[in-house]
């Protein structure tokens, strides 16, 4: 038994709503919590915690941190072995669109994060910050993570977080922007160029900043460490700025 | 034991570079590798190499996306037991520090990476690729996890890379870069000053753009999450242009 599993015994000593939220996390996570203060802080997310010890904010935040990380680790090998043959560019955009503040709102919600959250926020005003439920569940991951090492996290994070996502869609919506952007213009007959702005850093690292114009009116900027990408920005930008569906 | 072990039976088929290489990487990595052709992968940078199947280039970018991923997350759980009472802001902070191509170049130097490189490509000019070795040494990280797993890719990054980093210096010389541009201004006689240029995005997800004006002038552009994000970045750009030593 691994000494961690003692901290079960404290599960003699929970208060009712202790006992309500090892429920609930073994529901959402899969199995018991054997520290379930991890999770207590988990829940606590910076724009609605007002405790402090020594000055020092008690919040989510750190926990956040490091489930940000596992959760790019696992999505990341999740893409690298679903995808033999594509290259490290389409794994790092798709991981992106996989791995965003809207998209982890919206698993909170579906693993019914949200409803603990609001549970525990009774009274609170939660529509003032839109994204504490995605925060939270990157939080949730660094409690898991730590209360039960990685593989577990791992298994956790393919079960019941991958699992609500369409891959496939995410792919075929994978936007590239610059024929978008170039596509509309034929549409609305006007002109879009792409002009260099700066090429900045040394020989070795070089970051181009590139404009869009469009009739000659530059209405969006992009960087990036080659010309392509920085382009690539741009236009990204501006379908955003001329709400050019993607 | 694992089924994976069983790949160490293809030992008897290496040939003499491919014992040179089992052994190197056991010296390197603390183990003999279960798969060789994963580690033989991640020598193949694809600015020399030049194999291809069916028209797809064979490189280790892939290998590298995986490790970049991997590395982060352990050196995310290190400072995050390390640092115990630090806000997330300088976590992260600290591990871009530590986790960039050059701090990954210099360690690829001191594990003896570079030297299985060069050997690898003797002949082959690699001076013009200056970030071969730190890629290389994500592209093995990536490598170490799939052929041996999280646990012991973790001892591998924890024993042998993260010991080569001076935690502390680098804590010591993470810049405050508006104070240092503040104070050469000061000594130099300059008028320093931010000048917003836009605000971008919707209301959850703003993006500021800063100007940094040196007597009016602008020098440098930054953007960021919050205003202050953005005039430290333009902060960091305007020293790196002026080569005030950080």
């Amino acid at each position: 038994m691994r000494l961690s599993r003692l901290l079960r015994l404290q599960a003699i000593f929970y208060s009712k709503h202790d006992k309500w939220l090892a429920a609930s996390i073994k529901h959402m996570v899969g199995s018991k919590p054997f520290n379930l203060n991890l999770y207590k802080l988990a829940l606590k997310h910076a724009s609605v915690s007002d405790e402090s010890i020594n000055g020092l904010k008690i919040s989510n935040e750190r926990l956040e941190y490091l489930g940000d990380a596992v959760l790019g680790t696992v999505v990341a090998e999740f893409l690298f072995l679903k995808f033999p043959f594509r290259d490290e560019g389409f794994l790092t955009e798709t991981r992106s669109r996989m791995v965003n503040r809207e998209a982890l709102n919206q698993i909170a919600i579906k693993i019914g994060l949200s409803k603990i959250i609001e549970k525990e926020y009774k009274g609170k005003n939660l529509s003032a910050h839109k994204s504490i439920f995605g925060d939270t569940l990157e939080a949730l991951v660094g409690a898991v993570y730590l209360d039960r090492g990685y593989y577990f996290c791992k298994k956790f994070i393919l079960k019941r977080i991958i699992i609500h996502f369409d891959v496939d869609d995410i792919i075929s919506t994978t936007t590239n922007f610059k024929s978008k952007i170039i596509e509309w213009s034929q549409k609305e007959s006007k002109e879009v160029d792409f002009k260099m702005v700066t090429v900045r850093g040394n020989q070795r690292f070089k970051e181009f900043v590139v404009e869009l114009c469009i009739n000659g009116d530059a209405i969006a900027e992009g960087k990036g460490a080659t010309k392509k990408k920085a382009e690539q920005e741009a236009a990204k930008n501006a379908c955003e700025k001329l709400n050019i569906a993607s």
